[in-house]
């Protein structure tokens, strides 16, 4: 049963639901639109963050060149929901699944990355077998230390691609975990060692006699730096468009716009003690890994209830009554709204706004 | 697009899936169910765990009474899939909720808790609007600090559920931090603790002139201290029939029976460095609010590798080769099928074994 219908009061929204502020989320759409054009730099939106096919049109609407998934099933949901040019910015090894891989090549613009001569080797096999044209894109390890090969090793993987008959479209060079250093001439020294070793990686490719049509990366924490580097060519932030409590602690970037938050839970009060309230949000509505929620709008702590509740303590504020609204701002947007079927989408603002449209998380649930 | 279909090998299992071994599983569920029969107790598990109405019913073909769920939208979800026995065993404080808790009570045999006079009224009220018939629980705080009344004001809140109108089922009396105590002997003394609070609750109930029919509650980590209190005439234990890396770590409660891992997320090699190999399941895979995943069968670090991926690390066991298949044991069983729209039903052992089923997570998502 949905959390609510088009029309409804804000109020009306059964808790606990993902909410999102339609009227913040525009804003923050256009702001990161209008940063690409001005830096003349391609934008391709990360949709693991939103997993919407219905959000991946207005970004596309609003210029994006297309849109970034981490996984196969992902990019099926959205190109099923119409969006007709993804990156799956990841490694596939299943052989199974690289044939649905050139199976959705055949018919949306496609690209993927890979990291390894077997991932080359098999993702050839399968486009070959569907005549499948896809664009590949070697993975350089830029400091993260996940996935990617070395930068010198660029050069000799690109080789491979080509040998192989697959089409070398560049570089993905994103280092994740340095979205989220706080301090941003911290931050910064980060991704100039990312640019250096995604600079190497271009030069191994130059120096094996293949050109590299793009550098592509960055997320919503260090964009600017990627945009400034006159290497990058596309970027590919995700939580700019939603924002969350982690993002909220980062130090801006010099040269980025402020973004507003635009993803809540609204929950309810169910419980009150004389010295905590219990709402009907715990684990199983927000995402933990990166912190628990906020509460937003007011100062009140927020203690882990388990999956299933939120504990409430007194700070600046006092306790909200039994039955109130509370809104939370979760610690982490992507895992957070992989947890949901949909979005309330509220326009008018949460006070005295209205639902304008309730949209599905297309992607929810695919992992694979 | 499902990880499996029935019949296909192991092997065959798209990654990352959530899989359960259906022998292991089977002979935790005959151990609990032995258990309550011979210590003459009630069992009704808690299937916020599973959220399927198949393990439901396979549950109550065991002897189980009915379930529990924390939310009134699993309730619905488990009663359009068959179950007609069912206790909310939380607060619900929605006009609009309470509602659909009475029209669903009007056709299953339906139980919910409450812990305040204003959610006995607007209960009282949805039910006689229905003309349903629910029973009441007054939930009693026992330990954990969330939900509930205090023990002495247990009589009071029973004679507002008497006098208005509806009937008065019993106590319910949960200790869920307890659950966790590594150490057995502090387990029981937190358990101690809680039982004498239900049986001051109980008091009070009798007190005012009220027989108290039932007090119900316990975890897979309490509940042999609960069936020895005298107290409690029924379990709710959920954990026990997948298990999970938290209670992994439980030194066991005396008399409880040895509960294997029954709940795996079957994973994939997709990128290896030279002293490193990820994985393609990250925190949209398995829940890390009790902590990472732990590797199945070999002795490997698992490190966060962010929402899609983990990397792993050797540590007595040398990394496996890309492509290679990863069996990882959730930090928690709960928020970690949650995920999942789907059980991949294993049997004949995650070796050599084969898939039998695969069960929807009826109530995935079901939040409200």
């Amino acid at each position: 049963m949905p959390a609510a219908a088009v029309g409804d009061a804000v109020d009306g929204i059964q808790t606990p639901a993902l909410v999102v502020d339609l009227d913040a989320m525009q804003r923050n759409l256009a702001r990161m639109a209008d940063f690409a054009r001005r830096h003349h730099i391609k934008l391709r939106p990360h949709a693991k963050m939103h997993k919407s096919a219905v959000i991946a049109k207005l970004q596309m609407a609003a210029g994006a060149v297309g849109v970034c998934v981490q996984k196969l099933s992902e990019a099926e949901a959205l190109a099923a929901g119409g969006v007709d040019d993804i990156f799956i910015s990841n490694e596939v090894m299943a052989p199974a699944k690289l044939d649905r891989v050139a199976q959705l090549a055949t018919r949306i613009r496609l690209a993927i990355a890979v990291d390894s001569v077997q991932g080359v080797e098999r993702l050839a096999r399968a486009a070959a077998a569907q005549s499948a044209s896809i664009d590949v894109f070697v993975e350089v390890e830029v400091g993260q230390g996940r996935c990617g090969v070395s930068p010198a090793a660029a050069g000799a993987l690109a080789q491979q691609v080509v040998s192989h008959g697959l089409r070398f479209a560049g570089l993905q060079a994103y280092h994740g975990s340095a979205q989220h250093v706080r301090d941003a001439s911290q931050r910064e020294a980060a991704i100039r060692h990312a640019i250096a070793a995604a600079r190497a990686a271009q030069a191994s490719v130059t120096a094996v006699g293949i050109t590299c049509p793009l550098v592509t990366g960055a997320g919503t924490g260090s964009f600017p730096f990627e945009a400034g580097s006159g290497l990058y060519g596309e970027l590919q932030p995700g939580s700019y468009l939603f924002m969350d409590a982690d993002y909220a602690l980062n130090q801006p970037a010099p040269g980025a716009p402020a973004f507003e938050q635009a993803l809540f839970v609204k929950s309810q009060v169910i419980s009150r003690g004389s010295a905590h309230a219990v709402v009907d949000a715990g684990h199983k509505s927000h995402a933990v890994d990166s912190g628990l929620p906020r509460v937003w709008g007011c100062d009140l702590e927020f203690a882990n209830g388990g999956d299933e509740h939120g504990i409430l303590r007194p700070r600046g504020d006092a306790l909200p009554a039994l039955g109130d609204t509370v809104w939370l701002v979760p610690g982490h947007c992507d895992p957070t709204v992989n947890l949901h079927d949909a979005y309330v989408v509220v326009s008018g603002g949460l006070e005295r706004g209205s639902v304008c449209a309730v949209w599905p998380v297309d992607a929810r649930g695919c992992v694979t």
